[in-house]
């Protein structure tokens, strides 16, 4: 095996380590995080870092740089305190990708990318039409990762939207039923395809999956 | 679409709201965190968030509950400073998800799994072998997310080991072709494929594929 050191990661010319720590950490999430600002300007950019953070209360995080070509996402959720958070699918992976242009400020991506700004209720934030997915969010905290300047926002999730179709009757979404992607790196979008969902894990016992009958069912 | 309010995410059952609201933010990374106390005793467990921080300095965040199954890691980390991050593959969900079991203090999940410790240099946390992308990774500091009493651990990646054969030339790890899974939800293991990697986006030019020649190249 290749064995990269920490003294080779310092001295790695730039993009080639942009791309070899983004993607040595395992497969990301692939959201969209719309925002409309005070005055009314929608935006939408594409999020690489959207996790789970827990259940009860249903919290999510995410990491931004304040200062980068995401900053009309951070500032619209400090003005108005609400985002949503919009599932990329194989059919858009193009449009997603295009919100990552540095667009000079006034202009919206949605105006730019085909993505299509879509209201639903009385919520503030604009949804992404085409995503099959979608959550409606508002702020709660923020960490400043002090280590390199970047903010992890804490996000309550107020509205799930999503096709019944998809929920197996455990409450569980099943992705791949609404071809969700994953991202590899910065810039490698990936269909994941389900190969097995396992029941709680137990000491002793074999995994037993959900799809499988065992002997004594 | 089906629509889930707030009200309706507090008065869920339990197990359903923890599958909804789990596997609502999209895939997340499967790895394999592994450690061992001062006192000798290696631990290795599963995580889902596991997640990229920042390139310059290489550092890398995942979250986890001090109190929670995962305590062992968690105190093996402060008692040490390092661990390892191992990705999951296809021919090893099962003896991943088993990590998850509760076994007794001073059962190591290693013994218990078939998941094989591995030394490499002189690093004091064992990697799994099994494993084709590893990491080496140093404690730098934590946050502690009030919200929900969890802490987001951030370390720097000292060590990252790999088949070549997965490189591009511009950095970039090709995870489908070390058979890298995702997480869906909890519990459930997808294989992502590749569909496409895009060059960086600029405003007024359509998003450029890494594997089809422009008409001018």
């Amino acid at each position: 095996m290749k064995h990269i050191t920490a003294d080779n990661i310092r001295k790695m010319e730039k993009i080639f380590r942009l791309n070899l720590i983004n993607s040595c950490t395992g497969y990301k999430s692939a959201n969209l995080i719309a925002t409309k600002s005070k005055s009314g300007n929608p935006n939408v950019a594409v999020f690489s870092s959207v996790t789970h953070i827990g259940s009860d209360p249903a919290l999510l995080g995410f990491v931004t740089r304040p200062l980068s070509v995401a900053r009309n996402t951070y500032n619209n959720i400090k003005e108005t305190s609400v985002f949503t958070v919009n599932h990329i699918h194989e059919k858009m992976i193009e449009r997603a990708h295009q919100t990552a242009a540095k667009y000079e400020e006034d202009i919206s991506e949605f105006s730019k990318t085909g993505l299509i700004e879509e209201y639903l209720g009385d919520f503030h934030a604009p949804f992404v039409q085409q995503s099959e997915v979608k959550l409606g969010c508002r702020y709660v905290n923020e960490y400043e990762i002090k280590e390199n300047d970047t903010v992890l926002v804490i996000a309550a999730i107020e509205h799930i939207y999503y096709d019944e179709g998809i929920q197996m009757p455990d409450g569980w979404l099943r992705l791949d039923d609404a071809g969700t992607v994953a991202v590899n790196g910065l810039d490698g979008y990936s269909l994941p395809s389900l190969l097995d969902r396992f029941h709680y894990a137990r000491p002793g016992q074999e995994v037993k999956s959900f799809f499988s009958k065992s002997k004594d069912e």
